[in-house]
């Protein structure tokens, strides 16, 4: 038996940092490997808290098109100086940039995608850049039908033109494509442009320890516990 | 031993129609299948056919951006009629347009870039839209790491933006790029743009008896006559 919802969606995209990969554990571990005195999982939440910042410069219009791989690398520079890193020259901040090319997925993501792949048009819907989602997918064997990114659309989440275009590219309505997210931020983005949405429960993205809300919430359509859970209540 | 060509490029992109799939096989079958009257070869050259000029409008700015489901849909109602099959439907014309997601490939093709993948970044850089494409792959297996389209940089090949397209998402040069394709104009394209260059020989992509030129031809940096030879002379 698959619900109505099952059956409507055919094209299902995913939030990446936080929901498919882990962020805060591997960024950590790539500045503690160059910087053993520094604090890697505070390093990791300050690169990450200048994420929202700069999307909205972009969607403002200030900046013109500008891909992820660069905001990170500009946010980058601000950071080092404040964890006393200073001293790293261009090839070694450009191969810690490209940290985010590299980041683990959670345990099960790549058996979860594997499973849902075999009845949907599976895809990342992120922020990230075109050349970073591949590379990311390439050395974690993320088996994506295609890449999608803000990059394509040339409009950062929550713009509705990087919703809209999931759908979009498939002449779909919006309620036959689904995002699948651990932000409901997010999640709401998607749902104002009329596409199905699930919660996914991700508690350690911040880190061990760290506040995230995981709560079940009745705005969106679906609320699983991980990847497999998601395929077994689409009857994946 | 693999040459310096084959250590300099990280990205391989693929022209589709004619390189990668039998378009004039597949096309054909599925005429004749609901037109048995039909010369279905026939419909599949002329169909075919109009194709350039659609490009050329929407690359001169006549029209905005068409995706090529959109131009392969003006192109068969205006050619229904001289084939005598103008009873044709609504549902049955949007289900023949969409025969271009449905196209198999050559015989070579999944096992060749199943070998390339291992290697390089492998990904169509087609004029034919990412729905399509995606749609097209997962019936026919294509193992693409991602999905470029024309429709991705709003360029038609041979504009150069679609070209630089290709190097640009990954931050490369152009030389550490190629381009795959049976058609000489289109390995010209991009070979003005920088981009390294491989023709593939498809004997049969006009049909059986049909005239095709695939003489090794010293512009291009390499001639293939399948996908299997063109890994082979990679080392993959």
């Amino acid at each position: 038996m698959t619900s109505p919802l099952a059956e409507r969606v055919k094209v299902i995209g995913f939030d990446v940092f936080g929901t498919v990969v882990d962020w805060h554990t591997s960024i950590s571990r790539e500045i503690e490997a160059i910087a053993p005195e520094v604090d890697g999982g505070a390093f990791a939440l300050a690169w990450r808290a200048g994420y929202w910042p700069a999307f909205a410069r972009v969607r403002r219009g200030e900046t013109g098109w500008v891909k992820l791989d660069a905001l990170h690398r500009i946010i980058l520079d601000e950071l080092l100086p404040r964890f006393g890193l200073q001293r790293l020259d261009e090839a070694a901040r450009e191969h810690l940039n490209r940290a985010w090319h590299r980041l683990d997925p959670w345990p099960d993501a790549v058996a979860g995608l594997t499973r849902l792949k075999r009845r949907y048009v599976i895809c990342p819907l992120s922020n990230g850049n075109i050349g970073l989602l591949t590379n990311m997918a390439k050395r974690a064997g993320l088996p994506w039908d295609l890449i999608l990114s803000a990059e394509v659309f040339r409009h950062y989440k929550p713009d509705p033109e990087a919703y809209l275009g999931l759908p979009g590219v498939f002449d779909l309505q919006p309620g036959e494509a689904m995002l699948v997210a651990t932000h409901q931020k997010d999640l709401a983005g998607a749902q104002a442009c009329g596409l199905a949405t699930a919660f996914v429960e991700r508690p350690l993205e911040m880190g061990p320890g760290a506040a995230k809300d995981d709560a079940r919430d009745p705005r969106f359509d679906m609320h699983a516990t991980d990847f497999l859970d998601l395929a077994d209540q689409l009857g994946c």
